[in-house]
């Protein structure tokens, strides 16, 4: 089974909006084993979602219209349908006390509009929307499904989920319940070279199948696995990903949703490790980005963004005598400064950066030209250093990921002591 | 002229990503006065990406593509289109160059698939990308102009402004001279009250058009004036803006893509003023928000993120009597707090944010209390209590915002004295 996502309204054309709904839609969709092979956008012109709707009909068995169900006359989506489908309007008598319900608790008066959002193709189902006003419908067509749910995300969601999810399911039966799919998340390797290690592995492999994915300096793969059997899908998963993890486990640090800085939470967490911060260029993102889990405080102690060269020394205690010697985008610096924060914030460990984030060069050393150090893992502390491309905030971005991903490998190895 | 919308990739249709790239398009041709009648997403399939492109040329003037001109094999975007257009692939010798340069620089061995990046269509122009190793490129084909661009967001901005932009103005000649766009940025006013307060004016409207637009907490006026005199349009454009700020201009505090942050940051510059900042619940935000920009060490000093309570008073300085007297989340806490980190980083002024993000309560205050406090203006630190709503990044992130406009209106009546 394939579908079609059909999104209507003018703002998305002049760009007013983004369409997340299409995104949801689509991630739903895979989870439950239909393949989505087109996503449109079309504005709130009869002419063109005929058009749109005619072509859509023609190659997939499932169309999800979203948008345009609401009580202005900009509002055409079920209109187009009904004609696209030769049927009638009529009204939904549920939908309609609801909406007559829902003036008379507010004590507003109803205008005649809000009527025409209880209308629904004669002949289809509707489905509830306990968010909003205006039932989504299933309407069948030439043994296709034409489904149509509202625009706005916090009505269509649960609609999806709640009203027609139990309604696909029954459609498609076992299809459903015999995919699984895994992703795994690697750090520091980039796209290409991930695709080269793994060459053969991805050309050999149809079940699972195997789809790379690059985004903001990672990579993932995402294995799909079809099979009747739970424990067969999981046995072929696995066999996968070792194939996959013994080339380039080294760059594995997750599965699924997680990012970076919450595997670095939980890492902290369950070694009950506390941290210290002191940041120059990134001027206290890594901080913010460690901050931004509940539970926090449990391992964060605080963090100096020392951004001045004079902060640096006055406040954090670098010595000057690194500074006049070696500079402040130097290795000696950054150690300096993780061992001042971790002594400041009586922290367990600390971590540094000191870089020159562009656009323009800082003491003779060109932009992207980053130093982490770590400081209360090994007597002295362990010092990194990076070239890193792109702009001002790719710079501070990446550097941020660099920090917690060389973090995350020594949190890997340690235990604290006491 | 109408233009379409493709975007291309697999992820895109597994709901993996967002499709921003649509969104930013879109409104950028609307500022151009290019109506965009579609915007179709297609996976990494050449047929259906070969279809795609047949539909489209046949009833847009300009074809706007996105994504698939990375190194792997499943970028075909490229290859498509020449078959489409029956021309030949070639390398763009200074594309070539210009990735071989990358990994000579970064010490990186450059693998065969990565050479694949440097191939333009025969014929077409090249798109420099600064941002990235793949040019777009431009392919005139039966008097229409068919536009590859990079997918990452990172690559296509920047491309489309500073490359595509300039060669699109030629080709539209006077269309885009006649249309001028003004967008007011207001902050700390919900859209609804926005528009209740200037109903009147948003419902008489025609030329300057009125198209309001909230998000993240913010709202913007978009003003469209068409007029073929450019003074004509300035005039008309400048007497609406003065109806709306007569009764809203408190609320204003920014026009186009600026953002509260890049007005501080202006502000500050514009006048001398350093900075300090002391954070708990926000983590380092707001000291990331400012250092964001380029030059922000003439102004930002550096900060502290006091996130434990007893950072608060061994490092920061605050006294033991405020905290057991008033607790960490109270005005005389985020007072002391501003006015230690003022004291510390030898700064003009500095802001201090304490609170609870959440989810849980802290010292019997509900999560969204914040108290922020500016020391540095007057004699005594300015102090302000909120009641956010929203989860806790939301709360995080909307505290951040409100310190920076409270700032910014404290700025503006500021002079350095000495």
């Amino acid at each position: 089974m394939n579908a079609e996502i059909i999104s209507v309204g003018s703002e998305l054309l002049l760009g007013q909006i983004v369409n997340t709904n299409a995104t949801f839609l689509s991630k739903e969709l895979a989870e439950l084993g239909i393949d989505v092979y087109y996503q449109t956008t079309v504005g709130d012109n009869e002419q063109r979602l005929y058009e749109t709707l005619k072509q859509a009909h023609s190659r997939a068995d499932l169309l999800i219209i979203t948008g345009g169900l609401g009580p202005t006359k900009d509002d055409l989506t079920k209109e187009t349908v009904a004609l696209f489908v030769g049927e009638e309007l009529t009204y939904h008598e549920e939908s309609l006390r609801s909406i007559e319900g829902y003036f008379q608790r507010r004590k507003r008066e109803m205008t005649p509009n809000n009527r025409k959002q209880a209308l629904i193709v004669r002949g289809s189902t509707a489905l509830s929307n306990h968010f909003g006003m205006a039932p989504g419908m299933v309407v069948s067509y030439e043994n296709k499904a034409i489904v149509l749910l509202p625009g706005p995300p916090k009505e269509m969601k649960p609609m999806f989920k709640n009203e027609l999810v139990p309604h696909l399911t029954k459609l498609l039966g076992e299809q459903v319940s015999s995919i699984t799919s895994r992703v795994l998340r690697f750090f520091n390797i980039g796209e290409s070279q991930l695709e080269t290690e793994l060459m053969d592995i991805l050309e050999a492999q149809s079940n699972p199948t195997i789809a790379p994915l690059a985004s903001d300096g990672e990579v993932t793969l995402r294995l799909t696995v079809k099979h009747p059997s739970e424990a067969e899908r999981l046995r072929l998963l696995d066999e996968t990903e070792e194939q996959i993890t013994k080339r380039v486990g080294a760059y594995l640090y997750g599965y699924g949703e997680t990012t970076l800085f919450e595997q670095l939470f939980l890492q902290l967490r369950q070694k009950g490790c506390t941290i210290a911060t002191a940041e120059s260029f990134t001027g206290g993102k890594f901080s913010a980005a460690l901050t931004s889990f509940s539970g926090s405080s449990e391992i964060f102690r605080g963090g100096t963004v020392s951004y001045a060269t004079d902060v640096k020394e006055k406040v954090l205690g670098v010595s000057k005598r690194v500074i006049d010697e070696y500079g402040v985008i130097s290795h000696h610096c950054a150690n300096e400064m993780a061992t001042c924060a971790k002594e400041t914030y009586q922290a367990d460990i600390a971590i540094s950066f000191t870089g020159v984030a562009g656009p323009n060069p800082q003491e003779g050393k060109e932009p992207g030209t980053v130093y982490i150090s770590i400081a209360g893992f090994a007597t002295s502390p362990l010092s990194f250093e990076l070239l890193l491309g792109g702009g001002r905030e790719a710079v501070r971005e990446r550097a941020m990921k660099y920090g917690c991903f060389y973090l995350l490998n020594e949190l890997k190895r340690w235990n604290k002591s006491e």
